[in-house]
């Protein structure tokens, strides 16, 4: 549990003044509320030439909550398939304009030297990602390719009841930081149901980059003894992103769309959703689920 | 109310097999169920080269639910900034593979003659908006004078009690579709509360695209006699594309991020979050709800 701590939690807030409408009348004065804050980010990676000199280069721009921005880089790097591993990163280093405040809205993730990335292929790669499924089938089975952990042969098995507290849990350990009503939440839990790590965002996809980010530099991805918990809903790209991690079971407390149930089927991956404390659906794989 | 029909209804969401848990056990066998469909969707547009001859560029690609696919893609380019009024477009093409199942996953906009496109500032504009805030305030000042209208001065009144009843109004309309739980809506509405048009996708961003671009279609734009009303939370991005439009309100039925407050204040568009039949937050303009 020690990875469910508060750093970060004071950025992922904000103090704002609100009129509240209240008993059929808006009041006259504001009161202080609070906001999830969503701000730009931008990662940069760092690199060597072929002639051994280091280059940067600039690789996203995305809106995300404060907080956790490390393992946000690391994880999407990780996740998009930009690196392949932990050991693949020097360091990483957060800047930017308001770093005085403890906030910063870039960060430079520097590779281990002697590790290339090609970027025409992540070009490639991202335009193939985006666009999959508008060239039909064939794109999804390139997607379904990716990465480096064959999901579908991960022995993972966990009970319908210990599957069915982990809402509560999530929501528990959800309320330490979350008074705004406004982030997503992705959490990583055990074959008992425990919740082992929780990180928050206003982009789902953040959430679930930040808990694999964190996972990346602990040294413990593939993630083929855990399973991921959204509080929301199970999209595309969240599934992606779980096979990228080598995660065997994706659950849902909301519904997932169809492309979500079409590529964990073809992963491997079981997709739960709907999930509460005593029932909820399978959408793929329901071996698993003992 | 004669735009709140069924077209599109049947595509937005996809039969499929799931094995349900109930009453402490998985069944033994799968039952029909419905999920909303997620497909991936591209977005060409068709222009005059300087030369007079015609040709075509691809200027999006996203994740969408299948429906009122000419709206989302008139819809983007507006509120992108790419065309300006609804006389831009000469017609709306849907094309692709699976033209013959009624589903299309590439929609060509066909500009009038003489209309032109700088494809350099697209791109320029397009980092500028996603990186709003990197470069700090002066970014976002940006951001603000984009657009042709200016929503601060729109003289729209609503009354608490008529705000107070759309959240039932927008949950009856969406259950004609809606049997998915995975579908955010758009709707847009008069200032007695009347919802005039909905729209579903599982993407917020995509919903409000939909309804934009079908009152651009209808010459209905700007929008300054109506609000919209978001199922979900107010992002960054709802409050961009009601303020390219000239909505004057913006309600949520969930919360509002800092980022949405921020740009509604410098907008001068009413933010309403949290929105309740009997109470609801006011983020900024709180002079509209009388």
């Amino acid at each position: 549990m020690g990875d469910i701590d508060a750093a970060g939690a004071r950025q992922s807030s904000r103090p704002i003044e609100v009129r509240r409408f209240r008993g059929g009348a808006l009041g006259l004065e504001d009161d202080p509320d609070l906001v999830a804050t969503e701000e730009p980010f931008e990662i940069r990676v760092g690199y060597s030439r072929r002639d051994g000199s280091r280059a940067e280069e600039p690789v996203s721009v995305t809106m995300r909550t404060p907080g956790h921005d490390e393992d946000l880089a690391v994880g999407f790097l990780f996740t998009e398939g930009i690196i392949k591993s932990g050991s693949d990163v020097q360091s990483v280093t957060a800047r930017g304009q308001r770093a005085a405040d403890g906030l910063t809205n870039v960060v430079r993730v520097e590779l281990a030297p002697g590790v290339s990335v090609d970027f025409k292929r992540l070009e490639r790669n991202f335009y193939m990602t985006s666009s999959c499924g508008v060239c039909g089938k064939a794109s999804i089975d390139a997607v379904a390719v990716q990465g480096q952990y064959d999901v579908g042969a991960v022995p993972f098995r966990m009970s319908g009841a210990a599957l069915g507290r982990l809402p509560a849990a999530l929501k528990t350990q959800q309320a330490v930081f979350e008074q705004t009503g406004g982030l997503h939440a992705s959490g990583l839990f055990d074959a008992e149901g425990t919740i082992l790590a929780l990180r928050e965002d206003v982009g789902r996809h953040n959430a679930l980059d930040k808990l694999i980010g964190n996972e990346l530099l602990r040294g413990e991805v593939p993630l083929h003894r855990n399973g991921v918990i959204v509080s929301g809903r199970a999209s595309f790209e969240l599934m992606q992103k779980s096979k990228m991690a080598g995660v065997p079971l994706v659950a849902a407390v909301g519904a997932p769309s169809s492309l979500a149930v079409e590529l964990a089927r073809e992963f491997g991956i079981t997709l739960v959703g709907f999930l509460k404390p005593d029932r909820f659906n399978v959408y793929s794989r329901p071996d698993r689920v003992v």
